[in-house]
């Protein structure tokens, strides 16, 4: 795990969030994913937004989600994310959410996401972007982290 | 009333739409209340998708709502809708939710909505928008229609 | 696929659930999953809500999503839904959406349950439960189908 | 505006949260008014969470949304809050969303709450729950604030 570039961010879960069973409704996983995603980039030196005013977005091909525990309204979580290129056409991002600080885990799993050009065209990426996602992803590694 | 166009739209409460006190989340009201916005404008013989793609959109500037009573997950909902213009540049909805059929209130409410052109400006709306809303909304109507 | 309880039902795509990019935000995938499973059950004699004041629920434990194509506001959207056990404590439900009528697909994916009671307690699901699930789940089958 | 205990918080616009109009989609505000609300009452000494489980609820009976300006995804936004009892049976929150830091305005408005116990009947609010939000409402200064 050394090579990657780790970041955390924190969230509260809104009352918006949780649904009848009392915890958070299943979809705000992938939602609070976007949200490690977002810092992870920023934390590379560059926010999603200027990236696709650079004409580069990232829309998700593919997601994975698993659930660990409970998290109830105004609970304080914490979202892991790092990220690297898998082959030369997708970035893939994987997140662990946990109660902050080091609690119980969450949520965990992985985000795919297509390089496409704003007209919606799969795109070569360019140099300044492969910078961000250079270190290539070692597949033992991420098995042993995602879980 | 009677000389309003009126729409009349189910829908069902999802488990997302839910939170921890066991009812809908207060927001997804403003979510149904555009469901029945949908619906109505389509009852006038167009789709608000077209409209869009006419080059006429209709930004939300102004809400108002009133919770009545619960509504769980699986409840089977009616939207019903009123339209009219209010003035030369706004248009106002009005919208009533209750258990379907003819069941208990649960919430009621008004959305006003600037007329402007895809990039953003103010305009004034062309004929064909006219005729869809022209009836002149009847104030005193409107407040016994509204609660 | 035969065997198999297949329940198709239409959704429309809500304002609310476009993002920026001008077609669904990625976690809605999920909600219309939830949509599909609680018309799968409906179609199969009972509904979740009936299941859940029954004293058994079925909290998501594991899900996978993926993207296929854009859908826009207003689109019709179709939701096939199949379930079926898998191993004895645990639900699985596959569902594929696209546009309706047969027109290109837009998500797909499945949903793992656990089986718990109203406590949150892990339970050996009753027979009128086990009933509704009960054709075996072939797994040549579900990789056939899935994808 | 002196004597009022006012709630200053930050959120940043999710991906999740703009629609295909490239801004945030109405309901969010309500959302957002929520996160105002859940660190006002933090400041005030308690959380939501610990009131709820003292045995008060504060549902929503109505609610008003003023859309001032647009804001895209990943703007950073402040959620500005004030409070105070509305009558005997009731609580009021207002709410100012805009740019951070003192930017222009987002939306403004403000929601009303009744007072229940867990089984949602009204009661007359303990002495605890007086003391945070004792400060009568003056009306004069609450239509000024307000817009």
């Amino acid at each position: 795990m050394s090579d990657f570039l780790v970041n955390r961010m924190q969230l509260r879960v809104r009352y918006s969030e949780t649904d009848q069973m009392g915890t958070f409704y299943n979809s705000r996983a992938l939602e609070w994913f976007e949200c490690g995603r977002t810092e992870w980039i920023r934390s590379a030196g560059m926010s999603y937004a200027d990236m696709e005013s650079k004409g580069v977005m990232l829309p998700l091909v593919e997601a994975h989600v698993r659930y660990h525990g409970r998290a109830k309204y105004d609970d304080l979580l914490e979202v892991e994310t790092s990220a690297a290129m898998n082959g030369k056409a997708r970035v893939r991002f994987e997140m662990k959410i946990f109660h902050s600080p080091a609690g119980p885990p969450v949520a965990s799993g992985w985000t795919e996401h297509a390089i496409v050009s704003t007209e919606g065209r799969v795109i070569r990426p360019p140099e300044w972007f492969m910078k961000i996602f250079e270190t290539p992803l070692d597949v033992d590694d991420r098995g042993a982290y995602q879980e």
